[in-house]
């Protein structure tokens, strides 16, 4: 089957490509892509960060939609024409974490779409078992917000929030939003914490209590939101130093944080705030495939306002300039490629 | 009541004072105190390091055991004559803590021994609720260990240790072993880390497998010790930058670390890997009355070796001394004061 494909050659280069895909082996499924939005991974991709991982001649993207359109042999419980979504993590099954029942944070874990080809392009082979159908009321592009939702879903799932709790979430990028939306949804009464006024802007249309730390003490509003007791939960989604600082310094005592963010030098983190106030850390990456089923079925009940979360959807032949505008856009929300044609 | 008791003046200097310990007040009971051990923080106390918080008139001392001599009014549950330790945490009971449930980390917690009135003297008052009445069957001296040792169980219930799990105690001083002990009490397979050749010795005395991380790489080691999974449970006890860089490296996937050491400085902490194989932290401080009652019960079930534990016991007359000794010998274990008679 020749698909069309981005493939990524290097110094924030796409070219588009015909590719000959294969058909479907034994116990994988053929997607025609519908939508695949861009994650802030694959701009790290894109600016040249993770070469050595990604080499030169892969297409990217994971964050994605489509419909089956070819089954390979011993796939039963799936069918061509089916919409779907994929959860792009392929297990070991033989290591420490898998063995735990931790497959999704295995030793050896291959991401869809970094690690091996992604969905940057018009066919596409993955394992059967990374498959979710989707149900009916979803509209693929929307469809395509499944991935980082359930991110958040996987996050909110980690701190256990409970109804009436007091959340706090550090960055209002797309996930942070994401988590911030979720979070809300199990019944937290939540605050962002973010430095761009564009995002603060949006995050305040969407309803939430917002704090901007570079012109207000965020510690004294959070305690000021929370009858001085601070934030019962809070979620590290910013990596940066402040961000780990404000995490201790707001919240409650016995406070759980989650840890949202890749931190890719060593902050220097409150220890004592954790000994003292008996502060508890979680971290937290990717997802189960739980964590997809609620993100279909909030994404199904509207939780995410998809029309103004997705900023722009281009067609592929414009991957470039689409990547292009989102490193000089830094307040877009979700930019989205759309693949194939634009089936419901 | 004159009662000899020993008052710490500055500069590492105790006198010996009678003080008047008056009646026991209303919900009060007196005690005659038996034993006091000298804990990490008083000899912090005694180098001078916490002047601001304990001033140049107080009594330190909290690691006790003693009997009732004296009932206040309204104190109904409890008889002169009962051998008893104390819980020296007195909560306020209205602040954000304390209504959530957590009074033992109460945001206006009195530690008492540090910040009021301490067992280093013959008669001290204290509110009927600190009072935990001892089994027949335990010692006087060797009851002043439950202090310290409702520490260690307290670290092992905030980790929730299960049998057959790997744990690693970075840091062998008096709190680690204790919660070494503890933890293979759970069911544990318990590795002590610790740097000094005396204390390892001892470990290994004990039935622990130790490391040296100053002649041994002890990532390494650990890994050989559980099957290349890494530690399910780390106690970080040492209060080190090297012990933070431990907890992270010699952890498993999903692993739980519990912040039993008290940092000063904000050390940096790997928070990559918390994020990248889902580590969990739990501050865990001081002790909950239910973690008094399992220590009771261990100590009485001879989980602690008392005889090899307690270093040596002095007579009060000899608490300068005492503390002399113990910080020209960091490779003691318990030093213990004896302030009364020698009762059973």
């Amino acid at each position: 089957m020749i698909s069309q494909a981005a493939v990524y050659r290097g110094d924030k280069t796409f070219t588009l490509e015909q590719k000959d895909v294969p058909d479907p082996g034994p116990g994988e499924v053929q997607i025609k892509v519908a939508y695949c939005g861009i994650c802030g991974t694959d701009l790290h991709i894109y600016l040249g960060h993770m070469d050595k991982r990604v080499g030169f001649e892969r297409t990217i993207g994971h964050e994605m939609s489509g419909t089956i359109s070819a089954l390979g042999s011993g796939v039963d419980a799936l069918a061509v024409g089916q919409r779907i979504v994929v959860r792009p993590l392929d297990h070991c099954g033989v290591c420490p974490a898998c063995r735990a029942g931790h497959e999704h944070i295995c030793h050896n874990l291959t991401f869809i779409g970094i690690d091996s080809e992604g969905a940057f392009q018009e066919y596409w082979n993955v394992p059967a078992h990374t498959v979710h159908v989707l149900p009916e009321e979803l509209d693929l592009a929307h469809a395509a917000l499944i991935e980082p939702l359930a991110v958040a879903c996987h996050d909110v799932e980690r701190a256990k929030v409970a109804p009436g709790e007091d959340v706090l979430v550090i960055g209002g990028g797309p996930i942070g939003l994401l988590v911030a939306l979720v979070a809300r949804h199990a019944g937290g009464n939540v605050t962002i914490s973010e430095i761009s006024e564009n995002r603060l802007a949006y995050a305040e249309r969407l309803g939430f209590a917002t704090i901007n730390p570079k012109t207000s003490d965020a510690v004294e509003r959070v305690n000021h939101l929370t009858g001085s007791k601070g934030a019962d939960v809070v979620f590290e989604v910013s990596g940066s130093q402040p961000g780990v600082d404000l995490m201790t310094a707001a919240a409650a005592t016995r406070g759980r944080v989650v840890m949202v963010a890749i931190h890719a030098s060593k902050p220097n983190v409150d220890m004592f705030q954790f000994f003292w106030r008996e502060l508890e850390l979680f971290g937290a990456r990717v997802y189960r495939p739980e964590d997809y089923d609620q993100a279909m079925r909030l994404l199904a009940e509207g939780v995410v306002d998809c029309g103004s979360f997705i900023t722009d959807i281009r067609p592929l032949s414009d991957i470039q300039s689409a990547f292009e505008a989102l490193t000089q856009n830094p307040s877009a929300i979700k930019s989205m490629i759309k693949i194939a044609g634009n089936e419901k």
